[in-house]
């Protein structure tokens, strides 16, 4: 079903800005270039505004913040909103740290995002408001499981309306929704938890399927971690082929989306509306 | 002999937060999941003691200092020590400029580590004291061998005595020890040192060993030790058998850890006590 | 031609300091320990003199540029001018954001480099002067082709002249070049830039043949930009064989540079000098 989305990234070659974090970086730039993307990464307040005028989509993600890098991002996703792009958040960790619950909120209040990408846990902090702060064990219990599942679509549409955006959460079940319709999304593998950087790179391939195909967020969200999912799949089948681990598991990965078109998308995709 | 520590690495998944280096920092974060813990990046000094209160052991890695992290690093780890956290020193480099060397007193002034892991060069630095730096030739002159054995054992356990850290001093062969006794390890494969990180990562993974055996700590970081040395072994003898170089090395290196387990480690472990 | 060139590296094992991108810094690491080289990135204004003094050569990469780490650059270049050290440029996207074209006019102000690697566009950006900046698309209108050939080797050699450095464009097409003399390099494969990293590393290896081969930088350089080229080919083939993707792609090449040497490169070089 996403087939013209994923030809429209090809056509495209849509160029993302990310001001994201050094762990994962290098993961950001390589999977965008995989799925049919190009990266810049810059995030010195004194250029991310040039850096944004040239690419068709920031994204923003809060793994590594520091004082510097917030003021950057805020300056980038005003010139991105200014110009119409697409705006992508990925608020890693939030509630971990004060730090990053409310660099959260401050994004929110000074850029409209046109999608949003975490965890149930990190988009809860989102509508707890400010000033929340929690361990890293809510993490599990806030799984979205098929018992919770009307629960959490309600609450992903809920979150869409009061943001703006599509919302992205993902986990086990991935939910993508905006506040009329959401997917629900059974792709993936649970190794893509034992690799860093499945989350940031997911977040990337949003950005690039939505800079492609901005009249349809809401699909090219979806198709992206349909796609992502996917890949998952084929690199946990691979690895065991090959008798590898999580670093074998990770190169495939990004081999999978360097491999992904229309035809596998089609057949490998698991996923339904609500 | 590990079998326990292993164990309760598995049973616990311990979180670790790394105040790191932007060159080693996806390895270190792949090797942590790899070998059962978990990981969390952040280095500003806004945040860093919300995040050190919500982990189980903290790594302070000094292999690309700047200014502000220094501030982070200390907030941080007073903080675990004031939580009763393994906090694990990683000084790379100290001794090759005045800055490192400085900082690392510092550290050592403001901070009690569980654990110092580093190359006899930079363990030295530590026993010559502030002010001191040396051309990085030191390196191959202060090689611990057969030879030198029963010298370099001595100086491990006076600096364990000295500094109150496990020290492990890592190169062709290995010694971990605190003011008693001392292990040597006969494992791991020179390749090693034909690709970045494998010191910065093994320093991980004593630090998620640790914090899973924060009673045993020396035994803990024997157990690291043997394991990443033995998954240097793996690697290198399935990446002969796949022609590949040190790239696919490193690739294997990880996957061998992320398929270490109790009984691969009891039958390839190298390890004397003295 | 280059085997003198290959041995001096393996026989010096060339330490290089650099101060590059967050971005690619772990392949950098990687590729130069691959080609026979060591590494130490270090980027804070304190302690660049300190680590440039110990080595052999300095790289300055401006991919992830930050106000700090330019004044960094500045004292790590002039200091390695004083020691008669090889420096080498790379001006990643000088032209796409006023200051990095700024920052590349003030390191050239400042520093002298041995040689200077980047795209025709980064290149050209250098010969149109400061205060230039323009999008991205000039990127694929300013290939070096077999149309334009002659032109784009004459202005190689120009701008040799005007900067004092060598001058490598690389692209399809590679040159290399001083005031006198050019090479026309046609190794590689198109999958490089389907992958982060291929320039920068690149300039790592050219960084440690030149610091092993000072009294010839142009061959040496030449040398570099084959090797690298035909890694490219050779990780190609490879990846195909074993049915991988961009990832597998990108660990074949740095396997490729770490299995290098006189004789896989006479047999595989494509070179002409005009």
């Amino acid at each position: 079903m996403f087939e013209k989305i994923l030809d429209n990234v090809k056509a495209k070659t849509p160029l993302v800005h990310s001001i994201t974090n050094y762990v994962t970086v290098n993961d950001c730039a390589n999977i965008l270039l995989a799925c049919g993307g190009s990266p810049i990464m810059a995030d010195d307040e004194k250029e991310v505004e040039d850096i944004t005028s040239i690419c068709n989509a920031t994204v923003i993600n809060i793994g590594t913040l520091n004082e510097k890098t917030v003021r950057a991002m805020i300056k980038a996703g005003k010139k991105a909103n200014e110009l119409s792009h697409v705006v992508v958040l990925d608020p890693v960790g939030a509630g971990a740290s004060a730090l990053r619950t409310e660099t959260t909120f401050e994004l929110l209040d000074n850029i409209k995002f046109s999608v949003i990408r975490g965890n149930i846990s990190e988009i809860k902090t989102l509508a707890r408001g400010r000033g929340t702060t929690k361990g890293v064990d809510a993490d599990v219990r806030d799984a979205v499981t098929e018992d919770n599942l009307e629960e959490a679509i309600s609450f992903a549409k809920k979150m869409s309306k009061k943001t703006g955006a599509v919302i992205a959460i993902t986990g086990a079940i991935d939910l993508v929704a905006d506040s009329n319709k959401a997917y629900v999304i059974r792709n993936g593998h649970p190794l893509m938890s034992k690799i860093t950087g499945s989350g940031c790179m997911l977040t990337e391939v949003i950005a690039a399927y939505c800079a492609a195909n901005p009249e349809n967020l809401l699909d090219a969200t979806a198709a992206a971690v349909c796609a992502m999912g996917l890949c998952g799949e084929t690199a946990y089948n691979k690895m065991v082929e090959n008798k590898g681990g999580t670093s074998t598991f990770r190169t495939y990965l990004i081999d999978a989306m360097s491999r992904m078109n229309a035809e596998t998308l089609r057949e490998g995709i698991k996923i339904e509306s609500r």
